[in-house]
């Protein structure tokens, strides 16, 4: 659900940024955006208009850009991101979790690419190297190599010790890994159990061994169902041979659960999945034509059938006056069916076994909304117009929810068995369907009967 | 994005649950239920229809019913609940989190509700009234009461002595939280600094004072939109006076994130928030019967323009074979605004210090795309029909893009300056308006020109 704005009591920091831009008050700005942190700079860089972000970003200290660029969205940070000298970039990735500096690294011209890997020092080419060896959506490019591992046979004194010398930890370190002599992991050791257990204790009686493993090439998709569902906070990842390799962190998780849902409901609406509220007006004129266009093509096939019945429709205006609730209804049940279909996929509930069901439940409510709106219909254009006219309209009404209760149902399963995103085709072929069979059983029943 | 399956190379939990039930094999399907973490029993049993369901609890242990129950939908957790005794209920709930009691006892019927709080032991009964006296969608409706707290003028050992006197820790707990003498929060100190800091060092020099502060009345969905942005794990939640009541867990606000974004998915789709893949088809089709009414109404609206025009369709059928081209390519465009504007306002992007540029936006993507699909309807319509049909379609084309373009941004800010819920009525209204512009401008174009 989307939540009703609050009132403002304090300006917040957009409306205090906007103004302060729309006076000249650069200095004033410039401190604005000083005390935010990184992540919340990015925000306000989405939410002001291109122009805007501009100004914003040069009033941004140079130290900050790699941490910001890491919060963009994607197609925002494209933009700066060709705009920065490599040695400039190099420079700004230090900082960062080698699977953002990928992330980042990714999206950069090939030429770019080799010159800003060149600037980089020895050390942090090679994690970087490590980290783009694996492809983005999945486990192993979620993961982050800063891992800390201990062995099985020393005491917590010796660990504590350790990591007294060893001095900060990676963020969001909340375990530590065990291993043994070969790297193979064997279990982890929360930090609450390691500062609860006595000094003596060894470690080998603290492992938790029930730990979920992450596979490098699981999908993220499927490592975001995982930690949703045990309510992971970080979890180790590791290779084919059961080599601990890197960890994966909630935050990063976040970010592909907030992502998967963005894009689904973009899909939903007939975006482009980097269409953003605040991006160029060309580039989302452009990103949204191909939709358009596919829509047309649509409409124009549903002309195409009416064409098929001018001779019907000369006869009889009332028909035309009506021409559009069929297909009206049919989209709105239809769209139901296929919103439902596509979140269960979505949600990873939906698989081969329960098919059967779902498709019987579908036509159920086709039939059972069918018949009830048929009703409703009925009477309304009987006392309209004439009840024969009613009678003909409540049987096509019928037929065409049944239909497109299936279709909503079954076009993602076999648009997904076929490998295709259900999101992205399931409403526009959703609408051929219902649009078709809407105005075919119309048309039909009002030719052969009332003709 | 939805991901196609992956080919199912070893059986699926889901597949093998239903093949052993489907043969009767009983003992074998209970014992793959042992095996399964709570949360993915829950999971199984949103992935089966309601019939099969009621077997799988019958099989599961009933000391696992509380956690599992937990993980559940609030629609399928909801009848399991009514189901069982107040003592059972009140036995399920002693190894949860008060904030997931609360949530539980928050769906019960008033009666049953307090026969399980009766049933409870004093304590537990404490913990719980105390969480229910939040809203369930603010920060005090999310958060747990488990925290531990030091004091700032103890040394690291001490600490670490009564961290081991203490013993086991909450779930999650990654910081601890420094208070004074009065309860008032002062900062934090995280595990991981904890371990690598001398022994001797005091509590105080260690503190993160710079700590994002949760107020408890907060709304559950700003709670998430910081959580996500800054990357935490957890938080302190305090009241008017600086006083620290709680903490809020990631895996929390995670639960936030994905039941916000499949909330506004169902919205658009026009589905009840409740309505889950697998539900009872009677609840199913009569929750969603409400939306169809309303567009059936929408749809007779249509009409009533239409016949306004009858005169108009009965001297030119193929005006009627055109008649749905118009609002269709509006409802297209309008939906691809409307998402974009609601999906920004729940990102948090949109403000009144950028309403007018948004807008502005829109209707300039209106006019370019409507120039283009303008401009391909004439050349098909010229070629198909006739030249003036095509010039006079197309304008009415070009009007009601531009008109549903400013709808789609306008109607979810109106709504949202209404304290409604944007996403729910957005699509509906959009509907009316663009099928209403769409006939009339195309209608009432044709009455104009060709006759």
């Amino acid at each position: 659900m989307v939540e009703a704005a609050a009132p403002d009591i304090v300006p917040s920091p957009l409306t205090r940024l906007q103004s302060a831009l729309a006076r000249g008050m650069f200095v004033h700005a410039r401190r604005l955006l000083t005390e935010l942190p990184a992540a919340d700079v990015a925000h306000l860089m989405s939410s002001v208009p291109p122009r805007t972000r501009e100004l914003v970003w040069k009033l941004i200290d140079s130290s900050r850009e790699g941490d910001i660029l890491q919060h963009l969205d994607d197609d925002i940070r494209a933009v700066f991101l060709g705009r920065m000298a490599p040695q400039e970039l190099a420079a700004a990735t230090r900082s960062l979790d080698t699977d953002d500096v990928a992330d980042l690294l990714a999206d950069l011209p090939d030429d770019l690419y080799r010159e800003v890997l060149r600037s980089m020092d020895e050390q942090n080419r090679a994690r970087v190297l490590k980290a783009l060896a694996y492809p983005e959506d999945t486990a192993g490019g979620l993961m982050n190599t800063d891992t800390v591992t201990v062995r099985p046979d020393v005491t917590v004194d010796v660990v504590l010790r350790y990591l007294r010398l060893r001095g900060e930890l990676p963020e969001a370190t909340d375990t530590l890994f065990v291993v043994d002599r070969d790297d193979q992991f064997v279990g982890t050791v929360a930090l609450s159990t390691l500062v609860t257990s006595q000094p003596e204790e060894l470690i080998e009686d603290l492992i938790e061994f029930d730990v979920l493993r992450i596979p490098v090439d699981m999908k993220d998709t499927e490592v975001a169902q995982l930690f949703e569902r045990r309510d992971l906070v970080s979890a180790p990842v590791i290779d084919e041979e059961g080599v601990l390799i890197g960890r994966i962190t909630i935050d990063d998780v976040v970010d592909v659960i907030r992502e998967e849902a963005d894009s689904s409901l973009k899909s939903m609406g007939g975006l482009d999945e980097h269409e953003e509220t605040f991006g160029p007006v060309l580039q989302s004129a452009r990103r949204r034509t191909i939709w358009l266009g596919i829509n047309m093509v649509t409409a124009l096939v549903a002309a195409l059938v009416n064409n098929a019945f001018e001779g019907t429709l000369e006869q009889l205006a009332t028909v035309a006056v009506l021409l559009l609730v069929v297909p009206s209804m049919g989209g709105a049940a239809g769209n139901q069916a296929v919103t439902l279909t596509i979140r269960g996929i979505a949600l990873g509930h939906i698989e081969k076994s329960n098919y059967r069901w779902l498709i019987g439940k579908e036509i159920a409510i086709g039939m059972i909304n069918g018949l009830i709106m048929a009703a409703l219909l009925l009477v309304v254009i009987g006392l309209w117009k004439s009840w024969l006219l009613g009678g003909v309209i409540s049987g096509a009404l019928l037929a065409t929810m049944i239909a497109a209760n299936l279709a909503g149902v079954g076009i993602p399963l076999l648009l997904r068995h076929f490998n295709l995103d259900p999101a992205l085709a399931g409403n526009m072929l959703l609408t051929t369907v219902t649009d078709i069979v809407g105005l075919m059983t119309f048309l039909g029943l009002t030719t052969l009967i009332l003709l």
